[in-house]
């Protein structure tokens, strides 16, 4: 993870059984995740965990807890996040562990972060999970970042707890994980307070961080875990959340097979070849056809239902990629099998997610999922071929790609009843699964185009074949079967003779046509300022602030201002 | 310009006569602006200007033609962008000159050519001046950005010529001069199109520019010239300019004085301080108060009423500053005069924008101007004290800043008759001047909180000393004349001692609270993706795209993606 090293092989999956950083505790509707993070237990070596701050793998126990809440503890209608420490919070992410990282470590890690914490606000928004965040001591940077994406913010008011941004006076770095959006555009704190706020190392505690809106409420030490529960059982009481408290579904541990040049799962696996700098992947539809409505059979079959384990697995390869193949630069994405059964799937949680609390998390986890593909810095091609399944959920993955090849008509080579490819629109595609920017990904491709989106959706169900996919706009290109090869030959080797940088500002642009919202400026605005900043010798080069920092050296600024 | 070497003072004063690469020709309603570059005119040694290329130098007439045809020619409702050239109409940023030049100089080249073609953009949108693109041979890169900025695009079918946006792949950077962003929010081109069309050098023309919306329609050679006249005609004939073709009022040369440490012109100076890193900028009130209503006067008066007269000068002073002074990293700013005088002449204009064009684009002027002062990478302070006017246009300033210090109470040494500071909320603050976000700088300031802009628009018109402004949110800090010099001289080193680049990144961000428009995606997502990109080694190291293009050897990209 240094500059220099060869980073760690990281592995998102884990259970709080394993749990090193942080205690998972479920108490009727309420839940509480203590943050107590083990020094000693850092990712890599090289630094300690000290104050609570954290590293990726602190992070993904975060993750890791906020999805099995959902699933696991259908029950749990509000959850506290606090400290195991005394009189701190926490202190952030770890700066020994920023400084030492590359670049692209560094980037990966924030945007981890910020989907994690863009993931509380969606239990919270959508699942009936209020999150309460219980500030017993300093929250600073990360740690005031983290409580930002709770829904309601308690700090404790004993003359010396404050929350804080210092990244910039003494980092030379911005509070990236959401901190500046959150703060004006969640929180409403004025412009001007923010912008003293974000320059002030020590921070703003008691009634001032009230008044300012920085903080929802300020207690004294000697009524907080009192005032703290108080809060949590009436936000649990006020909570829409489905479930009457029936059984959780089991996360249970993924089976995944990881090679140098495969990563294999139940529905999904990768090939990955790296003197191209390609990945292909591929999403097998499921093997049965559920009967319908059988929300029962849903309950049942818990994470082994085809869409909840695709999407676990999807998930999984998501983050094993972008963090553990960085020079893999694109993501070749197939579907292959029965449309139909895909569709029925489909069908069966959306004819339930409005009543069943199992059914809608399993759609918001796939939302979520396909946000994440969003924002991959990776280009993102689907091929579209006979035999391939991209109907409703899985055409999403199509509508998510950068661009998309569908092959016209049968491969030559093809048997008498190999039929041409299909894509269909199905009512995963008009709603349920709304980009970061708001719109479904119909609606973003459709932009100012009002007439095309309703012809596309209009033809909902009916299998669409090159022809009419091409004229509908849901394809970019498609290619017979003479013209297949070279054609997706040529897109990928193109694609790969590019600046990678380049790329992904490209990709960052045209994924995100049309409104912004909080969540979009933390990745676009945000996210791309910070990592311009990362980019900087002000910050990361050897007298850069992030070096600098603990050294008791000034860091040594080139003054131009850009 | 170059790396290492010391860039020239850049003056942005010019004038039709003294234009070098562009031909200013007005026909009754329709006036044509056509480039011509002189290949050997660049603004500094060291490249030429080839197929229509350009420079600072170029866009800074460009900048110059678009303000005359809004105040010297409010006849004209039409204008039409050419090209001198043969069969190209633009190549678009000289590429040699981006390759050779530092970081800071590249990014704010950009920032100007951007607010330019805004300027396009609001000139069409607010002063019926419709522009049309006639591209007569092929616009690549900045040059198709160019013709992006205007409303209708009109390019010539002759098999050859077509638009394109080659950044991506021969220069590994974004087309960043608004490119993308139009592309997709403006003319809702599709997203894997724009993919696509990002990717491919050669181009998109003839009839699949016109299918993908790239272009509003592609004219055979033989008719281009007849029908780019009758759109033009017809274009004018539609406009709902105010104006019924009445003299206009001449920009007359700015008179200005500018030495290493002083920039002086009538109402409005600046004091360089370079150990400091500060520039103390003094906007001074009109020295009389206009008979209301005389519109006559305003038209007598022309570039001498105080409102243009000064709002040409600190969009002088801004622009001097941002390109010349770029180790200036805080600007404080100070208004002094008479606070009623400032209210009369925005009551004047107010009164009058609706039905008198002069009096309109004396405002969408100043809008545009306080725009500028929002995407400018400097710290602002407004510092309000006694004998100060920052009242309606001139309070905009203190809206604008990053913070605001206001004197609570009178000077001690101050004379008996000597009153203490007040602000003037006036009808400037509460509509005509919005910021990029769609907002005014009060609604921004009171994001989510209705009640606070309500209490704050309530008080217009009366002044509000410092107790009252500072409760009412209008101002950042109160301190009195005891604490007053030492608070505002810490938050001035304080200022000077943070990374520049945290800073940019802190201020782009609480700047641009709330709604994002193309305008601010422009300036936010789409300027810092592309500058993280330049200073990436990717782009502009030595290995780079930028510097290996035209030397014939490929560029040595480090293919980790981030």
């Amino acid at each position: 993870m240094t500059t220099q090293g060869t980073p760690p092989m990281v592995d998102f999956r884990t259970s709080p059984a394993r749990y090193r950083h942080w205690r998972l505790a479920v108490d009727g509707p309420v839940a509480t995740l203590t943050m107590d993070v083990d020094e000693q237990g850092g990712l890599v070596p090289g630094y300690e965990l000290k104050l609570n701050s954290y590293d990726l793998g602190v992070d993904i126990e975060l993750y890791d807890a906020v999805q099995r809440l959902r699933f696991e503890h259908p029950g749990v209608a509000a959850v506290v996040i606090t400290s195991g420490k005394d009189k701190v919070f926490c202190a952030g992410a770890n700066i020994r562990m920023l400084a030492a990282s590359s670049h692209p470590w560094k980037v990966n890690f924030c945007k981890f972060t910020n989907e994690t914490r863009n993931g509380i606000e969606d239990a919270t928004e959508h699942s009936g999970q209020a999150y309460i965040a219980a500030l017993n001591g300093a929250a600073s940077g990360g740690g005031y970042e983290l409580a930002l994406a709770c829904g309601h913010i308690m700090l404790i008011d004993d003359r010396s707890s404050a929350v804080s941004l210092p990244e910039l006076p003494l980092l030379g770095v911005l509070p990236g994980t959401g901190g500046l959006t959150r703060v004006t555009d969640k929180r409403h704190v004025r412009r001007d307070l923010a912008d003293y706020f974000a320059t002030r190392p020590e921070g703003v505690g008691g009634t001032r961080a009230v008044q300012w809106k920085l903080v929802d409420e300020a207690v004294p030490r000697a009524h907080f875990q009192d005032r703290v529960s108080e809060r949590a059982v009436a936000a649990a009481r006020a909570s829409p959340r489905l479930s009457g408290g029936g059984p959780g579904v089991e996360l249970t541990p993924l089976a995944k097979t990881r090679t140098d040049t495969a990563v294999a799962y139940t529905y999904v696996g990768a090939a990955l070849d790296r003197s191209r700098g390609v990945a292909e992947i591929t999403v097998l539809a499921p093997q049965t056809i559920p009967a319908v409505p059988a929300v029962n059979d849903l309950h049942a079959l818990g994470d082994r239902f085809w869409t909840l384990a695709m999407t676990r697995e999807l998930d999984d390869l998501i983050l094993d990629l972008r963090t553990n193949e960085p020079e893999i630069g694109s993501w070749l994405l197939r579907a292959r099998g029965d449309a139909g059964r895909v569709l029925a799937h489909d069908d069966l949680l959306l004819a339930h997610r409005g009543t069943d609390w199992l059914a809608n998390e399993i759609v918001l986890y796939l939302k979520r999922t396909l946000k994440r593909l969003d924002v991959t810095s990776r280009s993102l091609i689907a091929l579209i071929e006979p035999g391939s399944c991209f109907a409703g959920s899985l055409l999403e993955l199509a509508l998510a790609a950068d661009r998309s090849y569908m092959l016209s008509g049968a491969r030559q080579d093809a048997g008498p009843d190999a039929g041409p490819a299909a894509v269909t629109v199905g009512g995963m595609n008009t709603g349920p699964l709304p980009m970061g920017n708001g719109l479904t990904r119909l609606q973003t491709r459709f932009l100012g185009d009002p007439a095309a989106l309703e012809a596309a959706e209009k033809r909902a169900g009916e299998p669409l074949h090159a022809a009419g996919a091409e004229q509908l706009g849901l394809v970019t290109f498609a290619p017979d079967d003479i013209d297949w090869a070279e054609e997706v030959r040529i897109a990928v080797e193109e694609r790969a003779s590019f600046s990678p940088d380049a790329l992904t500002g490209l990709e960052a642009n045209c994924r995100f046509a049309g409104p912004e919202t909080t969540e979009t400026k933390i990745f676009g605005r945000l996210t791309a300022w910070q990592n311009w900043i990362f980019a900087r010798p002000n910050a990361a080069g050897p007298g850069g602030a992030l070096r600098a920092y603990g050294t008791g050296k000034r860091a040594d600024f080139d003054r131009k201002r850009v």
